[in-house]
C-alpha cells in the first residue's frame, strides 16, 4: 500500500521519499519521512510539516535543514504534498500559483469541480497519521504540527482544532486569517463555496475567535517577506491570540523574506521548542 | 563588472549570487557567496566549494547546510560554477553529463574546441579570488578549500598545487585519481590532450607522487555511495598519502551515498576542522 521511492541515509538517519494510493484523494500522494536511528522498538514522537503555495514535499526535504535537529532530538519529520495531482485533478482555471494544484490549503472542498480530490484536510488529519502509525515507528500520543506560509495556515487550523492531538503547533510567515487577505479570498470560496461560515473551520483567527484554544504557539516571520502586509498580517493574529488569552510568541525576523533562507535559518529553533514540550 | 543575481538574509547573514564577465572563460559566469554579519570593516576568512558533475553553484547552495556553521565561526562561503555555459560553448558531443557542461574538471583546456572557454584552473585559482578579494570582506591570507566529487577532485589538485595559499583542504566523496578512473579518463584527454605527463597536474595521487605536498587532509566518502569503488576509489589516496607522509583522515560513513543527503550531513564538520587551521 506504500512504495518507497526513495531512501538515502542523512544525519545519522533515514530520509525517505513514499508513495501511496490515497483514499481521501482518490489519487496517488508522495510524501517524505525522515526517521533518526534510534533504539530497536522504540517509538518517536512526529513533527508535522505543512508546506506553502507552489511546494511538494521536497522543497522541505531538500531545503529545509531540519535533519541534524531531529536526529540530535529524536524526531520523526513528517512532509506531505500541498495538493492532490495527476490526470483528472481539476486546477486553477487559468493555471495560477494559488489555487489548485500545490495549493491546496489543506480543506476538504466541497465544490464542483474539486470536490472530486481536494480532501487534503482529510488526508493530512486522518489518512496520512494512520499511514504514519502503521508504518513508521512514530509515537502518535506525542505530536506537533508546524508549516510554511499556506502550510503554517494549514499548521495553525489543524493545530487550533485538535488540541489534544498536537501538543505543540508552530509556524513559519503563516497566512493567519484568509477570510480577509486576496489568497484566501480567492481558494476558501472556491475550495468550499460562498458560504463565510464554512470557512470560519479553515480560519485562525475565525478560529479563536469561535473560541477555538491552545495554550500557546510560536510564529516566525520576516519583516522583508513581500507577503507580509497583504497576505500574512501576523498582527490579526497576535490580536486574536491576546484577546483569547493564547500565549503568542511572534518574532518579527529583521531582514528575513518567505524563502527557505528564513525558513531554514529558525527551523532548528521551532524543532528545539516542540521537542522540549513533546518530551515533557 | 559584477551583478547581484539575488540575496536573501540567512542563518544572521547574506547568501547572495552573482554573475560576472568572465575574462578567464569568456563567458558570463555566476556564483554564491555567504557572508556572515560581521563587525564593520572586519575580513573573514574564506572556504572555497567546488561543486560536481551535473552541478551549479545552485545545489550547494540550496542542499548544503553550510550558512548555520558559517554564520556560527564566521566564514565566507564561495561556490562558482562547474563550467563556462552560454551560446557557443561546446559540450559533449552526445551531452553526457560527465563531460563539457557542468563538467568543466578544473582545468585549462587546451584541446579544440573546449580551449575556447574551458579555462576553469584560471577562473578558479586566479579570477575568481580577484573578484571576491575585491567586491567582499574576505581576508584572503585565509583561505581554505573542499568541494565535492569532481569539486573534490579540484579542491585536492588545487590545494596541492597552492599550499601556501590554502590553510586548509578537504573534500566530499572526491575522485582522488581522475587519470586511473572512467570519469578522468575521458575528460583529461578530452580536454587537455593524449599526453599524459599534462594529466598529472590534475590528478591529486599523481601530484602527490611528483612531490606535492600539504600536511593534512580530509575527506568523508559514503560506503554506499555508487561510484566508490569505479570511480573514486580513495584508497589510492591513501597509499599516496601514506607514502608522501600527509597526514589524511579518511573516514568512510557506513551508509551513506553520493548525494548532498550526504554532503550536508558532514558539511558542519569539514567547516570547523577548517576554521581550527583559519583561525590557528
Amino acid at each position: 500500500m506504500m512504495e518507497q521511492v526513495s531512501a538515502n541515509r542523512s544525519h545519522g538517519g533515514v530520509q525517505g521519499v513514499y508513495t501511496h494510493q490515497s483514499s481521501a484523494t482518490g489519487t496517488p500522494m508522495i510524501f517524505s519521512v525522515f526517521v533518526p536511528d534510534h533504539a530497536p522498538g522504540a517509538k518517536l514522537p512526529v513533527v508535522w510539516y505543512l508546506s506553502g503555495l507552489t511546494c511538494s514535499h521536497a522543497n522541505v526535504t531538500e531545503k529545509g535543514e531540519f535533519r541534524a535537529a531531529c536526529a540530535e532530538l529524536g524526531l520523526i519529520f513528517v512532509a506531505p504534498d500541498t495538493s492532490p495531482r495527476g490526470e483528472g485533478v481539476a486546477d486553477d482555471a487559468e493555471g495560477a500559483y494559488d489555487f489548485g494544484l500545490a495549493a491546496g490549503f489543506y480543506v476538504d472542498a466541497t465544490e464542483a469541480p474539486f470536490a472530486s480530490h481536494y480532501k487534503m484536510w482529510s488526508y493530512v488529519t486522518e489518512e496520512l497519521p494512520a499511514l504514519i502509525a502503521a508504518e513508521f515507528p512514530a509515537d502518535m500520543a506525542r505530536q506537533a504540527i508546524t508549516g510554511h506560509s499556506m502550510g503554517g495556515h494549514g499548521a495553525l487550523t489543524i493545530g487550533l482544532t485538535y488540541p489534544d492531538r498536537y501538543r505543540s503547533v508552530s509556524a513559519f510567515a503563516p497566512i493567519v486569517a484568509p477570510s480577509q487577505v486576496p489568497w484566501g479570498q480567492k481558494a476558501l470560496p472556491g475550495y468550499l463555496g460562498q458560504d463565510q461560515a464554512a470557512w470560519r473551520k479553515h480560519d485562525a483567527v475565525a478560529l479563536i475567535e469561535d473560541g477555538a484554544r491552545v495554550s500557546e504557539l510560536l510564529v516566525d516571520q520576516g519583516d522583508a517577506d513581500a507577503f507580509l502586509a497583504e497576505q500574512l498580517q501576523p498582527r490579526l493574529l497576535a490580536d486574536a491570540c491576546r484577546k483569547a488569552g493564547i500565549d503568542l510568541t511572534l518574532r518579527l525576523q529583521p531582514g528575513y523574506d518567505h524563502s527557505y533562507y528564513f525558513v531554514s535559518t529558525f527551523m532548528a529553533d521551532h524543532l528545539h521548542w516542540h521537542a522540549e514540550r513533546l518530551k515533557a
